[in-house]
């Protein structure tokens, strides 16, 4: 027997939202099928599935333990993977949908968040070498005990990443209700266009708001492996966005200097004054947070007065209060929070080869008389932190000033 | 470390209908444990959530593989006891949730009506001995390569039953919304009244009622492991109904004659005209109904004419139609179907040392005027077929002429 090209394709919770819905995703199933590939379909749960089972815990407990949290909404998937295994099959094609577990999906034992460590295949292949389409429950696994374990939200994505790093499949497709990434957000800027396709290093630096598109985690996965991803529509056949390998990507097209404008405005600025100024104290600072899973982004240190530190970053809005109590546990400082921010960035690998292009962003925002509060830099990104209200404004600019409307 | 006294508690559906009756169920577990024993729970989905699910399937296909809506199904319960676990632990008591599988509950390939193999209980001792309260999701297990299974309707109090003997537990009690097992319908007959204990086989033979109050093939396992059974309700905490070995019960308590009254109006009458009457006829009539799973209940074999035979029986309404679709393949007979029946049972094993129990049954009958259509009589049970239409008067006649109402 030949061995088929296999290809996973990912939808999400819209996408599944209804049996209509799934109905499309299984006939979009058979047709990869038809075309002679070996199709393994990864779902999330069905709309608000997953919320509704939050709420539920929600009326119990405010904290209910991870593991009985995994147990609880694990359920989403596994719902959404048997409809669509018998929407399938009732179109006349064999299918068999698997839990994570049953989908040899093995994670670490961190319960709500949790990693995968391995994948063993061999269920899959046997499924998919008696020609049936496998539909594998997304966002879930298990750890060594048995027990289920999440990836944590987006984890779909992850999963369909991993399964076709393990499953060494041609591609992995995205579907997600957009046609794909676009060099900014469309609601702020009509003029906003579709990228064809895009570095992992592009895509990892756009998913601040490129996360509803796909998961974070997963790009650094699809990268770290090599996973080819197709971002697109799963209500059209139109042509998405492309995310692969660089070099890949150079043979495909003349690069653009600047490929996206991104914007995060669920961050808060967090500043601590008062550090004595001596080596190990911002190890200690990030070190604390770092223990209590808080991520931190832009760090900026300021010029030490008196041998006293200030030392401003960002974080995730929902981390605030913990990152609050957190730091106020070192004595001798004071800590202000600011939560009128919004992180305005852009993206592009071609910027390596065109410098000035960070002068060039500092002159369009402050032709608009926009205010720079922080900057941060990475080889193929550029971030400056403003004030919430001026971030519309802050991003048509830059979209409009790197040219990239037409 | 002196091993504690296991106890099984089993909730239905209703008991764990929505969040507050969720916490009277972790309260019970809780009380319970602080008497000492360890507490095994096994509950089935929340109120209609498994209707909910079966409905989804229903929008889908008419004829979903079982498979796949024994992973569907399966889902109900596995969200009940995640819920349950967290409000144990919410309550301050340690708390584990397991799926089916987890738990140990390994089954036959015959998904949506699985028969549990073996328990391997290795798990679940491991939780109580770290004094945990242990939730089971019921109604399911898996088989042999790992996929989910379910028991069929009713399944959760086989879970309960089958883990009750597994444990050794020192009985199992099943919570339902009902005081326990009554002399007759309390709906059909308002001087019903509680039955204190009854044996294995008095149950099963009350089970045509019964089986709102606890699954037959529940009591079965009950009867062959041995395993005691305490049927009560979930709102309040009365004594209700033990269930348990008829040397036992004697002990306890002066036999009666009758224990109740019984009826089922779910069957219809099939009559077979025109077999050959000779050996075999009854075998290959009822073998062509056991292969397709069709149980069947009263039989009764017309006296033959001009060397033909007649055979009457009563199967589920449900199996009607493929019942007839089954016969009709015998050459030269006729099918005659008849909805309108209903059969009434008394169910006594004081009725083995008391003859003249069927003569007074019939009597009683007669008195009302009420025509008898079949007849068929276990050690401890005499049924009769009458009109569904008479079926209320039948019952309260031979509730009153046996003496139950006092």
């Amino acid at each position: 027997m030949v061995r088929k090209d296999i290809i996973v394709l990912k939808f999400g919770g819209t996408s599944v939202g209804d049996i209509d819905k799934i109905k499309r995703v299984a006939e979009r199933a058979i047709k990869s099928k038809n075309k002679g590939k070996g199709v393994v379909v990864v779902v999330s749960a069905m709309g608000d599935t997953t919320d509704s089972l939050i709420e539920l815990a929600g009326a119990i407990t405010q904290k209910p333990s991870r593991r009985e949290m995994d147990m609880l909404v694990s359920t989403g998937e596994q719902i959404s993977s048997a409809l669509l295994a018998m929407t399938v099959q009732e179109k006349g094609c064999e299918c068999v949908s698997l839990t994570g577990g049953q989908a040899g999906i093995l994670t670490d034992r961190f319960y709500s968040n949790a990693k995968i460590l391995n994948i063993k295949v061999d269920r899959i292949i046997k499924e998919l070498k008696n020609d049936k389409i496998v539909v594998v429950a997304g966002f879930q696994g298990i750890n060594i005990n048995g027990d289920i374990t999440t990836l944590g939200r987006g984890g779909s994505d992850t999963t369909a990443v991993a399964l076709a790093s393990a499953l060494k499949a041609k591609y992995c497709e995205i579907y997600t209700d957009v046609d794909g990434v676009y060099s900014t957000d469309p609601n702020m800027v009509k003029e906003a266009i579709k990228i064809e396709s895009l570095s992992y290093d592009e895509m990892l630096e756009l998913a601040s708001y490129g996360a509803k598109v796909i998961h974070l985690r997963a790009v650094e996965f699809a990268k770290k492996h090599n996973v080819k991803l197709h971002i697109r529509s799963s209500f059209n056949d139109i042509e998405g966005t492309w995310v692969m390998d660089d070099f890949e990507k150079d043979m495909r097209m003349e690069r653009p200097m600047i490929t996206g404008v991104t914007y995060d405005v669920g961050e808060v600025k967090v500043s601590v004054f008062g550090l004595e100024d001596r080596p190990g104290i911002a190890a200690d600072l990030f070190g604390r947070l770092a223990e209590k899973n808080i991520n931190v982004d832009l760090i900026v240190q300021n010029v030490s007065e008196k041998n006293l530190a200030a030392i401003s970053f960002t974080v995730k809005s929902e981390d605030m209060e913990l990152a609050e109590k957190t730091i106020n546990k070192i004595e001798n400082i004071n800590v202000e929070m600011d939560k009128d921010i919004a992180k305005v960035s852009i993206v592009g690998a071609g910027m390596q080869s065109h410098p000035g292009v960070a002068a060039k962003m500092f002159s369009l925002l402050a032709e608009k008389d926009i205010n720079i509060e922080m900057i941060s830099t990475s080889p193929i990104r550029i971030s400056c932190v403003v004030k919430k209200s001026r971030v519309k404004e802050a991003i048509k600019a830059l979209h409009s000033g790197f040219g990239l409307e037409k």
